[in-house]
C-alpha cells in the first residue's frame, strides 16, 4: 500500500480547489488563495489548468479599492454534458443535462424493462445518441452516464441483484455494456435512490436529513442522512416495501411473507382492492384517475393506503429522525388523500421530539426526480477532486 | 462571507497531514510527501510543528536501499488525555484515556441521574479531577471531555431535550457547566449513541453499516452508516423504543401510545411480566439473574422479548441494510436467549438481499461501550484538522 502510494500521480490540487467553485459563485485568485491558504502562484496555475479544460472561465471583474480591478473566475457548467437515464418497469425518461443538472434535451417513452438488458440497453444507447444530437452536443462532450433501474443494485459494481420485476437483469454488467457504447464512466443505482437524490439536490439542498418515499406499483424509499444518500451495506437501504404493517390483515405478498407494506398499500394493492369492490382499476394510474374523477371509494382506499404507509413511516421517523418526508411516485399524484393518511398516522405514532419540526410534503420534482438524480450522480462522479485532476493532466 | 474568509487564519496544513498519522503507522517524510503531493520542505515544517506539540515523535528508521536510513514519524497517543463520562439512570462510569482511547484510569459508581444536574455534574467534576490524578496526568494535559446522558440530546448544543427520565436536565447547558470546571471543550450525546460509537471503533472499525441496540430498562439504538454515527435532524435518530410492535398486545406505554417496543420488551417490561407470574423481579438485573439461575419462565420471557425486538429490528434492517446488528445493554447479559429471539424474527421477516450477509451478535465492549464512545467523540473533536491547526499555531 505504502509502495503503491509512492507511485500514484501527485494530485495537482486543482481538483480540490475546483470544489469551491462548484457553487457557481465567481471568485478572484485572491479569494481562492485566502480560502485555501495556498500561494497566489499555485492558485493561478490551477485556474489555468481548469480554464484549459473549459471547466472554469473568467466571469467579470471584482470591485476594487484602487488600481486595476481583479478578474473573477467561475465554474462553467455548460463545459460538458452528462446523460441521465431513468428506467421504470413500463416507461423510461432520458435527459442530457449540463454539469449543473440543467436539462438541455429530454425524452419520455413507454418501455418494458422485462424485455431484458439486450433490448433495453440497445434502445438506451440509440436514444442517448439522438438526444445528444438534439441538445446540439458532441459525443466527446459527454463525460458520464447516470442510470436508475427499478430493482436492487449493488452500487459499487452497478449490477442488479436478484431484481424481482426484472429477473433477466440479475448480475448483468450494466455499466460495462453502456461504457462500451458511450466511452464514459457509467453509474447505476436503483430508481428510488436516484429520485431521492434528484429531489434533494433540486428542492431541498439545505436539508441534511430527508426520507423520500415512492408510492407507485411498488413502494420504496431513499435515505438522505447528513446531506448524503445512504445506501447501506449491499445498496439495499430504503427497501421499506416489505416491512410488516402493524395490525395489517394477513395479505400474502410476492416476497413470501404476509402483511408487507407493498401488499397492503401499493398502487397495485389499491387497484386490486378496488377491483374486488367492482371498480375498473388495473394500474396505479387507473387508481389516480378514479380519485381525480371524484370516486369516493377510490379516495377512501388511497387515504387508507396513506395510513398504512404512515404506520411504517412512523417507525422510519423514530429510527432516522428526518426533518422532511417527501412523497413521490404516481400515487402521490392522487392529490391530498395519500399524504393526509400518512400525516394522520405519523404524527400520532411518533414521539414529539421527532415530529416537532417534521414536514411531510409531496415531491416538487415529480416525474423528473429520477433523471435529475441520475444527472447529479453522474456529475458528482466526474467533478470529484480525483476525477478533475485526471481530466486536466 | 468572502470578506470573513479573507481574514481567517491560513491553515498550516499540518492538521490535515496529521490525519494520515492517526492510524499509528510510522511514516517517513518521503512517504508523507508522496501521499499528499506536497513538497518535502512543506512536510518537514509540518512534522516539526506536530513534534513541538508532542503529537508526533520519531518512531525509528525505515529500511534503506543505501545511504543513511530515513527517520519514520508516528502519532504519539499519550501526548494528551481526554475524560470520558458515561452517565446512566442509576450508575456512572468515568475513564481517563489517551488519544487512542486506551483507558488509563477508570471508576464505576452508583449515581442517581434524577438528583439533577447540579449534584451530578459537581460529582463528575470532582471524580474527573481525582481520576486524572490516579492516571498521573495534569489538568493541562486534558484536551476534551466526552459525556453520554440517558436521554435525548441536541448534539449541536449538547443540551438534553425533554429527557423523560431526567426532567430536571431539560435544556441544561451541560457543556458550559463542565467547560467552566475543566477548561476544555465538552461534547455531549445520548448514551446509546456513544455506546454505538464505542463498540464500532473498538470492535468493528472496518464495518461501514452497523446498528447498535441497547436493551436495558429502556430500548434504544445507534446508527452507523457509511462509517459514521448518524444522529438525524434533532439528534433523535435511533430512538426505536416507541416503535409499534406488529401484532403486539395493546400494552400502554409511558409515552402515551400503546404497544411500543419499550412497553413490550424492555428489561422493565419483562420484569413486570415476571412479577405478574409470581416471580421476584424488580429490575433488568433481576431478570438477568433469574435467567442465569436457570429459571424457565424468565428464559422464555427474555426469548419472547427478543422476538418482539426482532420484529422491530426487521423493519430497521429493511430500511438501513446494515451488515451487523450488535446487541448490548444489561439484558444482553442474559446469555443467548435474547439474541436467539431476535435472530428468529429478523431472518424470517427481512428480504434475503438484506440478510444474506447480516450478522447479529452481542456487544464486545459491553459495559465499557459508553466510556469508549465518549472517549472517541472527545478525541475526534480535538484531532480534527482545524483543531490541530489551532493547537499548534
Amino acid at each position: 500500500m505504502e509502495e503503491l502510494l509512492k507511485f500514484a500521480p501527485r494530485p495537482t490540487g486543482a481538483g480540490e480547489m475546483f470544489q469551491m467553485l462548484r457553487d457557481g459563485q465567481p471568485r478572484t485568485r485572491a479569494d481562492l488563495a485566502s480560502i485555501t491558504g495556498q500561494a497566489r502562484s499555485t492558485i493561478a496555475a490551477r485556474i489555468d489548468l481548469l480554464m484549459s479544460a473549459g471547466l472554469v472561465a473568467p466571469a467579470g471583474e471584482a470591485s476594487s479599492t484602487g488600481g486595476r480591478p481583479p478578474t473573477t473566475f467561475a465554474f462553467r457548467p455548460g463545459a460538458r454534458v452528462v446523460l441521465a437515464v431513468d428506467l421504470g418497469a413500463t416507461h423510461a425518461r432520458l435527459a442530457v443535462t449540463d454539469l449543473a443538472s440543467t436539462v438541455l434535451a429530454e425524452i419520455e417513452a413507454p418501455l418494458a424493462i422485462a424485455d431484458g438488458p439486450d433490448v433495453v440497453l440497445a434502445w438506451v444507447a440509440e436514444q442517448g445518441d439522438k438526444l445528444l444530437e438534439t441538445a446540439g452536443r458532441k459525443r466527446d462532450e459527454l463525460v458520464s452516464v447516470g442510470v436508475g433501474l427499478p430493482g436492487p443494485v449493488e452500487h459499487s459494481t452497478g449490477r442488479p441483484i436478484n431484481p424481482p420485476i426484472m429477473p433477466a437483469w440479475d448480475d448483468v454488467d450494466v455499466p460495462g455494456i453502456l461504457r462500451r457504447h458511450f466511452g464514459t464512466a457509467v453509474l447505476v443505482d436503483n430508481d428510488v435512490n436516484i429520485m431521492a437524490l434528484g429531489e434533494h439536490r433540486t428542492a431541498w439542498p439545505e436539508v441534511t436529513d430527508m426520507l423520500f418515499v415512492k408510492v407507485a406499483t411498488g413502494i420504496g424509499s431513499g435515505i438522505i442522512a447528513d446531506g448524503e444518500l445512504r445506501r447501506g451495506a449491499q445498496g439495499a437501504a430504503g427497501d421499506i416495501g416489505h416491512i410488516a404493517v402493524p395490525h395489517a390483515p394477513d395479505v400474502p405478498c410476492r416476497c413470501g411473507n404476509v402483511g408487507c407494506l407493498e401488499a397492503v398499500a401499493s398502487g397495485q394493492a389499491v387497484a386490486a382492492a378496488l377491483r374486488d369492490a367492482g371498480l375498473e382499476a388495473e394500474t396505479s394510474a387507473d387508481v389516480v384517475a378514479l380519485v381525480r374523477a371524484g370516486d369516493v371509494a377510490a379516495s377512501r382506499a388511497v387515504r387508507q393506503a396513506g395510513r398504512d404507509i404512515g404506520s411504517v413511516l412512523a417507525a422510519c421517523v423514530s429510527l432516522l429522525n428526518p426533518s422532511i418526508i417527501v412523497v413521490g411516485g404516481i400515487v402521490a399524484d392522487a392529490g391530498e388523500h395519500l399524504i393526509a393518511g400518512i400525516r394522520e398516522v405519523v404524527y400520532q405514532r411518533s414521539l414529539p421530539l421527532a415530529t416537532q419540526h417534521l414536514r411531510i410534503v409531496t415531491s416538487h420534482t415529480r416525474a423528473r426526480a429520477g433523471v435529475l438524480g441520475a444527472s447529479a450522480m453522474a456529475i458528482d462522479h466526474v467533478l470529484s477532486p480525483a476525477a478533475i485532476d485526471a481530466l486536466i493532466t
